[in-house]
């Protein structure tokens, strides 16, 4: 991950909000100086992701921790997997315990989510991506949990990314004024993407250099077609609601991109366990 | 809500997560000047969570934005109904319109299933409850959408609760000692839950004085069975991984509470949108 | 204390407000690579509390200093005891003394009451509890001085403990509105207290099941009476500005706890000062 | 008090703390449209302090809320007096009562008690003067009690004053080498303060050119003695522990200034409660 | 330029570090109710910016001030202009003027020279382009002042955009695998740059289809070369430490960018000053 | 430095503002386990200031990075000189090159233009000193970094220095009243210094007990009849747009102190670079 500050943060106001004032059931009944130890198991087939905030979680708790990792983020592992051994003082194993898992399986679940996509479109040159409807304040995290899956990103945020909707066109007068406005002042360093709606769109849009064209909604048919007639000169991402079932056949029509909300916005906690030994 | 610092703070952050270095695309693509209006529209039926936050992440982002609520946090309503009318600068909506809506459509989408876990056992004394299984950071709005639904809330965090679970149990050298030990040093206005399997556990919680007894993973007959043993002298938590179909007969054994994980932990966004006029 | 995030916060605020833009004094008289060594000496009696902390000021300052702990946290100590040994560079044990020393003297100050509270209705089943009464922003820290001088922990927050005042009755409009409001929306794991001041709302609340019953500013008889009427099925919680010479008194009327807001709200600092070699 | 950003961030910090997850007694039992008014009433007679941070303490929780100043920060006033009117929504009023006072009773502690320190000297040229014994994270809020309480601030920290005591004497091989080393680098804009014991070191400082002498736990004679040696040559500052009864007698020995780590490090909060009408 | 939250931000912080424990000089010699106005002004020819963050300044010092902007950012004023009117407080005034100020020359020192790098290459095609040798935390203001004095930005940082120099390309074994590897993995909204040292390396950098070249320290006859070889298959940046007086050469060799450091890594302040009335 | 908070939140500002949600082009180009050295070497003649800030930003950010300093904050070096030499984990120190020499070369600029104006001043007992005309945000790091040049710090921040301006003398009716108001408030370790622009004004400043006068912008001839009317009662202070080669004459008039604003507003960033191995 190597952007330790951001994840710190993350896992310090994770502790606070779950620690409060103190774990008062483990401070009563746990001794002071008892261990424990225990392991992380996968309870179905599932991608690992977040095992190393795991690690950071317990270590920013209590440095006395030791975890041992036994499968890194972006391994897809079977139920009864050992995802990792932990071992050190029970009273901070068990204090930590809640917020460790609720990252992992949260961050697992997204990327066993991606990994099923991408698997659904195996043999076509269609990459699946992300997109902004992610949870606030995790969006790093669940973009990272999206490449562990297999998957790549589409842009971070408002300012690294250019994606002029129906909005903005409406407000710049058209798709060629927009494309122009946008040019002359982001860093040369960006594509400019463009959503389109029809094939008068898809025309105007590569008639005035766009980089990136994405297809809003459109039926497969009209998918394929703009594909043909965009021929290369743009990069295509098809975009809307589809079900898992559906991304074969866009991923067929020859979309170079198929952007999934869902990746992050509709999420299924990975079951993932700690077990004492 | 009445919790505006935390809630500003992460509305905050959202935005900046969001926002980035600018919003380049609507700033070059539409006129400073130029304003707008539009409309949050649900496309299912749901429960309304998180407007409110909706109506704040614009203010803060630019207070010339003008909310006008349909639809109150807490109201279930048909697709097709419109939740709240929004108008201003053009560019200040389009660039809070995602982080708006990724609050709305998670906040509404927990509500939205809390709501009908409470309908599946309507007619029974049960209250569904949710758990620390919560999205790390968010667990404040996430509990506040349970009670939106119509569920109740568990302790919020470790130090408002104390919930003796078998590690605990076995470090402390049994049910008894554990209870006992909380009892001494925890604030008195807080109450004891015990976590058990079987009845000989449930006999030993009840003799030492748990407030609560959870009944952890045990089949319906076991359920039915401990209710009867414990009689009232405690509350009674029915919990483990339950799929909506369960709930009513899990209510019937007489249970008081049902806790759910999945109530936070897996989420589906609700399906709601910004059309604009 | 396992609260680390929350301590080390104030601990860098604390020396932040006392650094400022550096220790001008100590970097242009003592030369860099001089090392000192000294005592932290209790000079009069006291239960010491904040010595934790102390060590970790200076291990935030300099990582090179060293701490040994002579007297832990909770111990009663006769005037003349060492309750720690310090070694390290001689700058920057100059520069973190004060702030060290206001957190110890602060803290120990606060214990040393409490204990001396205990003390006087040992024998009797009361239990010294604290208030909300705190200093802004030391409640943890001086919630469990109160406990490192042997008394207990009344309500952390509003959030975790209800306490029904007679504003809330007038607004609920009676006693039993108010519980049974409460009741309803409150998390199963808290309990209910609830303030009274005559034996006529003693009885209303006992009827609706208030968990704890406050008697606010009653007279010994008043008192004594509310414990008869109660008679177990309450906690009872005496309440009302006491002096220490009166606590013994109280306590023999039977009641269960005694809170006393002058344990953080008014505080004599413990006498300690740092002696160099 | 001029420093916005300060105080907001502390009051901000103690209405979390205190209200952590929202408080569940008010949002449970008064309904959301009632309002309430009330008194902020002196009990006994005190300089009041912290008046306008009250006010800020509700404008920064709940804006509807309005506070009408009675008396302003620095008054001294008798028991019985109306320190301010508060009228607004009741649940807001009733969720920041307890962080108002306890603010307002901590400073208008502190201003009463300097007061009376300062009315002890009354008729002599003394002032009355603060340490760096201050809460951890309050200092300028206490130092600012001391002000409106009459007495005049020591300097804020470690940066803004140079104070050289035996430690830096010491190190740094004599009072001549200690002043000169700091005068060498330190702003041109700070005085020099030295700490002395006797006559002897009273020359060697006056000798070097320090601008204060402090005299440590000087007898009255010897301090008689040192004024006359200084002979307006520096100011010249009593310090150690001293009663209130005792000022008078050490401000008649012709000193400048008495400084008190009492004014600060032992608090007894000034007796204030909020009366609803 | 609409990113309140960062610049809010980094006010504060000035205003902490300025103000510190208060304005001791304005409390104690201008009455509080005192008023003033005032007038900035140019003293030399120059570009504003940063005036709305001085409007800004006084805001949120005292919401009582009010400014009057003459000349908005980006506008090129001469000596003796005033750029905005000032009124309100005295005591606020004057505490915050040194703020507003160090902000506003800051600002208008780094538009002024980027306007001045933009005259330099009119006629050409070639925009002038920022670097990421910024001062730390200032970035984002930074690299609005270069857009106010026409200038164009390079990438935010090093997210969102790929700048492959020789250590990378070392590191992956040559041009061609490190731009495959980069564009495996990058979001695909983001261009591809390569910095170059000679032809050799400009024919790699285009069989492997980077969409920007970096023509490092190069002759002016080399960078031709370059551009001949490129022609228009890629954009093409001239970088290097340039003074302002080659800068029009360098633009004649067709290049499409010129990046200069100094424009932000070297400042000169631009003379305003602040005149009272 | 020993001002490790202050400067950690910097570099962790820099960090995250340079670095967003990941270095891209290290991550996808550079492999994990690759290891790098280098070396940071001085382009120019030059004063090094900020080396320990780099050696703890490649710490903060990747603890296996080592720094080995050849040449320590405050030296003056020769072009060529080796400052310090990096090896460790190549991403991480591709990473921070930017943020290290960002601190290093804006710093160690400062510290080299201070050093060119001691020298200028050479022979005569003025001292060279800075201002608040500080970048936001950066001022202790700006002013370590005119000492490391061999100037002296004037006043930190408006809580720390008195410093009466015309606006405060016409605000308090006069030099003597506007003294006499400070004198009467502030805290006794600080001296008061009067900006004065004529004799008049100088013989007031003296009268009432001014302990520093600053002459403003005024002539070598009334510079030098002031410092003879002051006699050696004040400290003198020359203050005004001096360039360097006007320096030594200003000291020659005898005033104690000269200030120039440029040495931290008007920045030439030092010329340092990292040549890998």
């Amino acid at each position: 991950m190597n952007q330790s500050f951001y994840v710190d943060d993350l896992i310090r106001r994770a502790l606070q909000e779950d620690i409060g004032m103190g774990d008062i059931t483990a401070s009563s009944t746990v001794p002071q100086e008892q261990t424990a130890s225990g392991r992380f198991i996968a309870k179905s087939d599932l991608v690992v992701c977040g095992i190393e905030i795991v690690e950071r979680v317990f270590w920013l708790l209590d440095d006395r921790i030791s975890l041992v990792i036994g499968a890194a983020d972006g391994t897809f592992v079977k139920a009864g997997t050992i995802v990792a051994d932990i071992s050190g003082p029970a009273r901070s194993i068990l204090s930590g315990e809640r917020v460790a898992l609720n990252f992992l399986q949260h961050l697992s679940g997204i990327a066993t989510r991606t990994r099923s996509c991408v698997e659904a479109v195996r043999g076509t040159k269609a990459r699946i991506t992300d997109t902004r409807k992610t949870t606030p304040g995790l969006r790093a995290l669940e973009k990272y949990a999206v490449r562990s899956g297999g998957g790549s990103n589409h842009r971070f945020n408002l300012s690294d990314g250019v994606l002029i909707k129906d909005n903005h066109i409406k407000a710049a007068g058209g798709i060629t004024q927009a494309v122009r406005a946008a040019r002359q002042t982001i860093p040369h360093t960006l594509k400019i993407e463009v959503e389109v709606e029809n094939a008068t769109m898809v025309e105007e849009a590569l008639a005035c250099g766009a980089d990136i064209i994405m297809l809003d909604n459109m039926s497969l048919e009209d998918m394929a077609e703009a594909v043909r007639l965009i021929h290369g000169q743009a990069l295509v991402e098809a975009s809307g609601n589809m079900g898992e079932k559906d991304l074969l056949e866009v991923a067929r029509t020859g979309v170079d991109l198929i952007s999934i909300g869902a990746l992050t916005h509709s999420i299924t906690a990975a079951d993932i366990s700690l077990k004492f030994n």
